[in-house]
């Protein structure tokens, strides 16, 4: 039998800063250990300091470099920063890890950087798991900034930046008539949008394109409007760090000073209840009839004698008891 | 008010092969129309029948024109096809419509052919939703194949062609480390391998990698074995397909004769009825106390006096009233 975590003593040491305590929790969280929810009760009270970003883009714009660079800056700047790199897991993907790697070269002897590679296969919901409660860990730990970053490649890898307080999405010039077919749903989660390898042929076609459509959106809030700002960089020699930074910093701002950052993380922490609650009664569906009552229902739907919706509503019937 | 729709009648046409009847059943499905219930009932019955097929594989291995070739060998075996091409809707994508349009020009008057592009954003669970209804009408409605067809970039776009009888993964020369890398993923998911574009240089050598890996993993069912082939297509000249619809024939047979046809429809249906439950939870757990208790719970986590367990803890107690 496994020895029970002092997890006490590991959450205190987290906010101590401890690299490794902090690595360890979210291991635990990564795993579903059977002491999460002690985990997540000890966290809990030590949140919600952190600037959470986001950071999507298609594949090839540059987001480790751009990541690394905006890290070196931060620093600068005297902010912890943790970063939660989030792997698509798609079987012709393969991992993260070499990513992980690279980034970790730069950084990985200081100690005001966490740097973590997650993937995420297999958890229920896809990204919406495991990765709010890395997240918190992360948060609790001190780090001023928590980069959430993956590339955009299916809908549930946007998703998990949003759960961010501001999102960045990373494009590049040269993406042609993809920016065309895209711009819906990337207006929808940009906060900001930075052009990287603005040295490139394009770039100012890129820039002038992203700003015809911001000016044509007008998004909205309560009377309130964000003009999401197009930031230029070129990653690979620092150039627009600290204007990433700086419109990162008037982002936060803005969400606070029109309550939107509470609305927010309200509506994540709403969806975080909501995953559990469904997590856990999905172990309760497949749990009855001592685990038979599924299997014999889905037999009857295989043999065209019941339908799914039919079979769901005797599924749940049970579950009142 | 809307005038109740005739399910039955509906239903009735689609199974005389009435492309009309189809694409508005497909309809209704998508858009979770007030009478799904009605219509899953009056279609369940009738299915069962079609083999299906699920095609996938990384972008720019010619899945559209390799569909193309295979409906068009299937034709000519005098059986009925149809096809659901699943977007993976991510908002860098933008949508599935040139592509369906494209393969509708070669078959748009072949009555014996049903093409549907489905986007996904939005649907719970990402693609688990609407798709096995959109299949189920295809089945009723007397297709001897269903070919689900998505571009695998993310875990959910691959787990909808595992709502199939039979897996293909269509890869192609020149992706390099690409195979070694996804070797793992794609040997778990795929029944056979197409090399398209096998005119090209390298054919040979994926090939090899391809039957060297397979070599090695030998997957067994109870002692039964399925040795995944690999087979060499030019889709663009329609070189192969004979070959791609005989392992799919074979299979079909495989899966038949060790019962594993059966298995692998019981797991689909048993995974199916849970989504549907959940959905439904998940609506009643939005409901509670007037909508209230949800958003009162989020604020607390938010405020850091109450985890999100705790949180789900109370909800689901709720639930049960």
């Amino acid at each position: 039998m496994a020895v029970p975590l002092d997890v006490e003593g590991l959450v205190g040491q987290a906010l101590q800063h401890s690299p490794r305590a902090v690595a360890k929790l979210i291991s635990l969280v990564e795993h579903a250990h059977p002491q999460l929810r002690e985990v997540a009760r000890a966290l809990v009270p030590h949140t919600g300091r952190a600037q959470l970003v986001g950071l999507t883009g298609p594949p090839g714009v540059g987001k480790s470099t751009a990541t690394s660079m905006l890290i070196s800056e931060l620093r600068a700047q005297d902010k912890r920063v943790g970063v939660l790199a989030i792997d698509p897991s798609s079987p012709f993907s393969g991992g993260a890890l070499l990513g992980d790697r690279v980034r970790m070269a730069e950084h990985a002897t200081d100690s005001g950087v966490f740097i973590r590679s997650m993937a995420t296969r297999g958890h229920l919901g896809g990204l919406s798991w495991a990765t709010p409660q890395a997240v918190r860990v992360l948060d609790a730990a001190g780090f001023d900034v928590v980069l959430i970053e993956t590339v955009g490649v299916g809908q549930s890898e946007v998703d998990v930046v949003r759960l961010a307080d501001t999102t960045v999405v990373l494009l590049a010039p040269g993406m042609g008539d993809g920016i065309q077919a895209a711009k819906a749903g990337v207006l929808e989660i940009a906060d900001v949008f930075v052009v990287n390898k603005a040295d490139r042929d394009g770039a100012d076609a890129t820039v002038r394109e992203l700003k015809q459509m911001i000016a044509m959106s007008r998004r909205e809030l309560r009377g309130h409007y964000w003009r999401q700002p197009v930031v230029r960089t070129v990653a690979a020699r620092g150039e627009g760090a600290a204007e990433v930074a700086g419109v990162l910093a008037e982002h936060r701002g803005w969400l606070d000073s029109h309550g939107e950052l509470y609305r927010r993380r309200a509506t994540r922490a709403g969806g975080e209840i909501e995953a559990i609650a469904l997590h856990d009664l999905r172990a309760e569906l497949g749990d009855l009839h001592g685990g038979d009552l599924l299997a014999e229902l889905a037999d009857q739907v295989v043999r065209g004698s019941l339908d799914p919706y039919a079979a769901a509503d005797r599924l749940t019937r049970s579950l009142r008891g």
